[in-house]
């Protein structure tokens, strides 16, 4: 069995973990490399699923009472300047837009910028919106009549990392931003902590991606927010990745901005703001969750193909009639909105088919020849195990139902498993180091409180605390690191 | 009746048509200005209406075989500058990012940009993807078996328009840009008509706007185009507005990026491409096709709201009594994939959401007493006419569904007679003066096929050529501005 475990085209993790990410990303047509530094190029496969997350996320946005909107790309640098915090976090990577033309360059006859064209202030190119829409929230709000505002934006934005990697960290990476507007501090946390919900149901009954779900130490929260709410996951090689945040911004914008409403009272008071995002990251999450040696492995709800049937035929016309007598499977499978392809491509050979599937992580494979119909049988391959079993051609609508459903539930299930045990407990310093190196997922250990004893821990071992867990268990004990006096234990790991 | 067809909030077409359109689109909550210089906000309702555009135009490009990606939002300079057409027609109205970090003045506690941060090459913030694209299209061809390759994004892109308008002119909208990729111009050349009858096919049977198809004068042509298939639509004023744009590109980006590939017998050849889009500006065509005095006019296929039931009622109970009663009626409209709204909104007067409804162009709306209901019937009006009826309980629900097929055609044809009756045939060019200031509309007339004329006549009056038509008849004629000799006519109007 071991050999048909290996796909040539694809180095094994055991061997390069990065390297495997990449060959998958790139071999499975997710996405490329562009000449702009630090940009991708979204290939149709994996902006397909791309499509599908934002089909259901759109979805359960509007389920739960948000309307989209779209702001402007560009942000006057001054907006930027306004909340403290936030152009503190985000000045060391924004693209700034200074001029507004080119021209022809009459000795050189190069094409150069125009320095007559050079804005009076500079835009920068969106890392986030919540200035550019405070500003205009200002205008739209007046009175607790014109709350909740409950908008959503998907839009690109950008951020000028140093060190970037396909769909983890990209210069450019397209994303959703809710901005949310409450009358009252109560309600703006209910919504954070509704829609960090919302993202953990996503990724765990969609992507099967298990996550836990937690609060931020104030060192790695958003800037500008008062709490950032996260869900964070396990990756195989036991780093964690954030998959998405939620914040509580407090009326840290609406003072920035100047926004108030007028209360039941006719008070006027400052308005409480979240935000909350989830990006194309989440591609490289689902990668790094299910995929194998063999290439990608996709849930079936995102998965833009969930079955291929392969004809095994020698003429065309024997083709066409294995076509004819499983038309009805085909179209029995489509009434249940499954995606079905059959693949009559007659320039490749089956094994180079099966080898092409397995990559693109289609769930289901079908492989049917003459001798197979005779018998009334066909041969289902599932993806997830990398198993097959022939099925009789009668049944075989609801045992490609049946299995689409348990794929779904066992890659949830495995990745669950995986999830819990690595999550280490651990007491000692030592062993804090010693799980770090030889054994990675999250440590779950005590921690003073402090940022400095945060900073030492990330500047001696790269880990970092991924979140403090919602309804964290308090519990008496000593700093793994400083040893002084700790109230709860926090989740430490390596991450992406 | 004259006093009710207007609304004091709407500034009255024929006191000033350009305030008209500016007042529908802010107060039906289209759009908004935005605090960056020619950037607009797309505010929740108009994005609704974006994205019943985008739904159905995606589907429309699926199932003609093409496939959605995502291409950087930055094109190097370096780009932009090989194909030497293409540059010129964009250089003028380009934003450059030219800096990717902020930094704190130690002097002036400003943030202020990193003059260290400067990038080596200049980036272009996409005015349109052809170059970027070409460049990886260079990868990604090699063979005659990767072609054709048909390619779409939905993207923002940024042109630096000196004068704008909401939706009409704006820096940066919303858009879709097909690329597409063939083996031979015949094949490329299809593929761009195609795209065109899409589009065309959108406008008449989605949006109820009649187009003219045709082809772009050499003076009007895309930049880099060898040949620019567009539609044209006549708005109310008599102004043209060109409501998408379809490029028969040659090989000009091949040659530009070295894009070749291996035919069937080995040899290299540059590929052949188009390129087609439509944007946000869809959305003033369709505000100025439609609407009224009152406020928008929505067909229903594209109305995020087609139903909106106002109860008139004395007190909650009695709007309850009303609510349960017409249950059956709003159930039986959602079966039909009707979107329907029961305004029990108690704040405000059923005259106040009549206006606040027109406003918004929902096409049905039903108003219902308790004394309606005791004689089993219901009032309903259409947005379209302006016209109401009383219907009976019991056939209402086929009755609102024929009605939403009704206004939808009505709104098709009044468009379609308005067109056909501005489309003035004039063979004097004192005549051709006079039909531009007194009626607008199009002008069918003679043109003697020079860029010089042209020019001349767009410097004169500000009419254009907006496209000789598709399978335009050949008629020997005189031209209408330099009397020389012309072969057929050709479509003049002002447009926006």
């Amino acid at each position: 069995m071991a050999q048909l475990l290996t796909n040539k085209e694809i180095t094994p993790r055991n061997k390069d973990y990065s390297q495997w990410y990449n060959d998958i990303v790139l071999k499975a047509g997710l996405a490329d490399y562009s000449a702009v530094r630090g940009c991708m190029i979204i290939k149709p496969y994996g902006y397909t699923i791309w499509e599908k997350m934002q089909q259901t996320l759109d979805k359960m946005f509007k389920d739960t009472g948000h309307v989209n909107a779209y702001f402007p790309l560009f942000i006057p640098k001054s907006f930027f300047s306004k909340e403290a915090s936030h152009v503190e976090g985000f000045a060391k990577e924004c693209a700034v837009v200074t001029h507004y033309r080119l021209k022809l360059d009459e000795q050189t006859k190069e094409i150069i910028v125009d320095e007559d064209a050079k804005l009076e202030e500079e835009l920068i190119v969106r890392p986030t919106s919540e200035t550019i829409i405070w500003n205009t929230y200002r205008s739209w709000i007046q009175s607790y009549r014109d709350l909740p505002l409950l908008i959503n934006q998907w839009a690109n934005v950008v951020r000028w990392e140093m060190r970037t990697r396909l769909f983890l960290r990209t210069a450019e990476f397209l994303w959703q931003e809710g901005h949310t507007a409450h009358a009252t501090a109560e309600e703006a946390i209910e919504e954070a902590e509704k829609m960090l919900n919302v993202y953990a149901d996503f990724a765990e009954n969609t992507l099967a991606i298990p996550v836990i779900k937690g609060i931020k130490t104030p060192n790695e929260r958003f800037a500008g927010a008062i709490e950032t709410y996260c869900i964070e996951a396990l990756m195989q090689d036991g780093k964690a990745l954030q998959a998405g945040t939620s914040h509580f911004l407090g009326q840290n914008f609406a003072k920035a901005f100047d926004v108030k409403f007028a209360n039941k009272n006719g008070e006027l008071e400052y308005v409480w703001a979240t935000s909350w995002g989830v990006s194309t990251r989440l591609m490289g999450a689902l990668v790094m969750s299910h995929s194998d040696d063999l290439g990608l492995v996709l849930p079936p709800k995102i998965a833009p193909l969930q079955v291929v049937i392969v004809p095994i035929y020698k003429g065309i016309e024997e083709m066409e009639e294995i076509r004819q007598q499983i038309q009805g499977l085909i179209n029995g499978l489509r009434q249940l909105n499954i995606t079905v392809k059959f693949d009559d491509d007659d320039k490749q050979r089956p094994g180079w088919k099966f080898a092409q599937y397995e990559m693109q992580g289609v769930p289901v494979r079908i492989a049917v020849g003459k001798r197979d119909l005779q018998n009334n049988q066909i041969e289902v391959a599932r993806r997830d195990t990398v198993s097959k079993q022939l099925v009789p051609l009668d049944t075989a609508i609801d045992y490609v139902k049946n299995l689409l459903e348990d794929i779904q539930k066992n890659l949830l299930n495995s990745a669950q498993k995986r999830l819990e045990n690595n999550i280490h407990r651990v007491d000692t310093w030592e062993e804090f180091k010693d799980v770090l190196e030889n054994k990675g997922g999250f440590i779950y250990a005590h921690w003073d409180g402090t940022s400095e004893t945060e900073l030492k821990i990330k500047e001696e071992t790269k880990a970092t605390i991924r979140c403090i867990p919602l309804n964290n268990p308090l519990e008496e004990g000593k700093c793994i690191y400083s040893g002084k006096p700790s109230k709860q234990r926090v989740l430490f790991a390596r991450a992406y």
